[in-house]
C-alpha cells in the first residue's frame, strides 16, 4: 500500500508557504507540491512590495524566499511537479503529478493561485512590474502624484480608480464599451471625481516606455480613431484567471473558476481545502493569502480530528 | 463643526496597525487610537513568536515594533487614550476618550482585542511567557519533547492537548469536571493517545519555577488530595475576554462577547467594522489579525463610496 500522507498542500506561494509553516509546527506528515522551480507564486515577479506587514520595502523575490526558509527551519518536504489530476477515492485525496507519480494524503490544501487576464499588448509583459501593474491596492502607493491608466469596467477597475484618484494627479479609465459593469453607486462616485477621465469604448494597443511606462496608445472600437496618452503607470483589472482547472470536477467553483471556501477554507468536499487567491474572497493580498494558509492548517487538524 | 475623520481605528496591535498601513496607503484621512503607551496589544509581553511568515523567531516587542515603524512610514496618526464610550449618530461614529476628548469619523474599525482568561494562581503571572501560555498554536513548537500541561475542558483545550501530543512527550490535561464540554469526536481522539494523561476534577493551584515552569501543585476538587506534577509547560485554555465592554451596546456580540462580524470585519452596523482577536473568527493569531486589518480597509473604503 502507498503511503498516505496527512497532507498535501499544492502551491507555494504565500497562501501555501503558510499552510506549510503551520503544518511543521503542527508536526503534520506533509508534502508541497510546487510546479515552478521556486517558491513565491505570483509574488516572485513582483517589483516591490510595501504591504506586507513588520516588513516594509521589499522586492517580491526576497519576500517569498523569506517566507521559503521559514519553512525551511522546519525540514518541510518540497516536490516539484504540475498537478495533472486531483480525485477523492473513500476519502484518500490522490494526486497525480506530469511525470505520473501519484500521492496519497487525507487531506489537501489547494493554494495553485491565480493569475491576472493579460491585455496581450506590446509592451504589456517587458514593462510589467515597471508602470504595468495588475493591482491598485498592491502598487497605488508608488504612483502618488502621477498619471495612470485604468484598464476594464467592473467593480474592481471602477474601485481601483476611485481609489487612486486619491493618491495621483490624473487618472484615465480606459473601457471597451460605454458603460460600466460596476455598481451605481461606485459609477456615481467615479463621475463626480474632478481627476478621473473616463474614456469610453476604447481599448489599449501598445504600451510604450524605455525602462518604464511613459506613453499608451488607445484606439475607440467605434471609430477608428486612435490617440496616445502620457503616463507613469497603467493598471490593468480586467480579471483574474484562478489556477482550478485540474479541481472543478471534483471541488465546486464559482462562475469566474474560484474555488468556493469561506474564511476557514473549506470547500464543499470534506478533507480539501482551498487557501489565498484560488478560493472566493474580497481581497487577494500577500497578508490575506498567509492568513488563509494558517487558517487552512486549522481545519485541515480539524478534520483530521475527526477521521 | 467638529472634525470629521473617514476612519478612527481603536486598537494598535497586529489588526490595528495592519488596518493603519493599509489605510494610509489608501491615504484615508485617519486616526488611531491605543491605551497602552506603545503599539502592539497582546504580542508586545511574548517572548519569542515564530509563527508570522517571513520572520521566524522575533520577540512580539520587536515584531511589534516593525509593524509600527512600518505604519509610520505612512506619517499616521496616533493619539494614546482609552475609549470610554462609543456611539453613531446619523451615521457619524463618535468616541469619547478617558480624558473626554470626542472625535467623530465616518467609519471605526474596532481592533481592540482581547486577553486570554487567567488562573489567578500563584505563578502564572510570573512565569507568563517562561513556560506559562495561553496560544498552544503560538507556543506550542517551543515544547517539542518535553512535558506539558494543557488546563481546560473545552474545545480549545481539547484541541490543544491533541496538539501537543504530536509534540511533546508527555500531556496532561488537567481539568476541573470529569468530564469535557468538547465535541465528543475529539475527545474520543484525545482519550486514544498514549501520551496524554487526562487528570479530572482538579485545578492548577500553583506555578513554580525558578526562571522557567517546572513543577505545579494541583487539587482534587472532590477529593482535596493534593499533588504536584514536573513540568516543562502550562497551557492554560480557559476562554479569552474580547475587549467588547464599551461597544456592545452598538454593536452585536455572540455569547462569549465576541463582535460578531465575518471575514470581511463588518458588524451589524453600516460603517463599524471589528478586526483581529475582538471579532468572531476560528484562529486568533498574529498573521489572522493582520489580515482582517486589511480586509477592514476594503470593506471601510466600499462603504466610504457608496455614501
Amino acid at each position: 500500500m502507498d503511503k498516505i500522507y496527512d497532507l498535501i498542500i499544492i502551491g507555494s506561494g504565500p497562501a501555501g508557504l503558510a499552510a506549510a509553516l503551520y503544518a511543521g509546527r503542527a508536526e503534520l506528515d506533509t508534502i508541497i507540491i510546487e510546479k515552478a522551480p521556486i517558491s513565491g507564486g505570483q509574488i516572485i515577479n513582483t517589483y516591490e512590495v510595501d504591504n506586507y506587514p513588520g516588513i516594509p520595502g521589499i522586492s517580491g523575490f526576497e519576500l517569498s524566499t523569506r517566507f521559503r526558509e521559514h519553512c525551511d527551519k522546519m525540514d518541510m518536504k518540497f516536490i516539484t511537479g504540475e498537478v495533472t489530476k486531483f480525485a477523492v477515492e473513500d476519502e484518500i485525496k490522490i494526486i497525480t503529478l506530469d511525470d505520473g507519480t501519484i500521492y496519497r494524503s487525507k487531506t489537501a490544501i489547494i493554494a495553485s493561485g491565480a493569475n491576472p487576464r493579460k491585455l496581450k499588448v506590446e509592451g504589456e509583459e517587458r514593462l510589467s512590474g515597471m508602470g504595468v501593474s495588475y493591482c491598485a491596492t498592491c502598487d497605488g502607493a508608488f504612483f502618488r502624484n502621477k498619471v495612470t491608466a485604468v484598464v476594464g469596467g467592473g467593480d474592481v477597475a471602477v474601485e481601483d480608480a476611485i481609489f487612486l484618484a486619491r493618491l495621483c494627479k490624473k487618472v484615465y479609465v480606459i473601457h471597451r464599451r460605454d458603460e460600466f459593469r460596476a455598481a451605481k453607486s461606485y459609477v456615481n462616485k467615479l463621475m463626480s471625481l474632478e481627476n478621473v477621465e473616463i474614456i469610453w469604448d476604447s481599448v489599449v494597443e501598445e504600451i510604450h516606455g524605455k525602462e518604464q511606462v511613459e506613453q499608451i496608445n488607445i484606439k475607440n472600437i467605434k471609430t477608428e480613431e486612435t490617440k496616445s496618452l502620457d503616463l507613469d503607470g497603467i493598471f490593468i483589472a480586467v480579471g483574474y484567471l484562478p489556477t482550478s482547472q485540474v479541481y472543478k470536477e471534483v471541488v465546486a467553483t464559482d462562475a469566474n473558476g474560484y474555488i468556493i471556501a469561506s474564511e476557514n477554507c473549506e470547500t464543499n468536499i470534506p478533507g480539501v481545502f482551498a487557501a489565498g487567491d484560488v478560493r472566493t474572497k474580497e481581497l487577494r493580498q500577500i497578508i490575506t493569502a498567509a492568513s488563509d494558509g494558517a487558517n487552512a492548517i486549522t481545519a485541515v487538524e480539524r478534520y483530521l480530528n475527526t477521521i
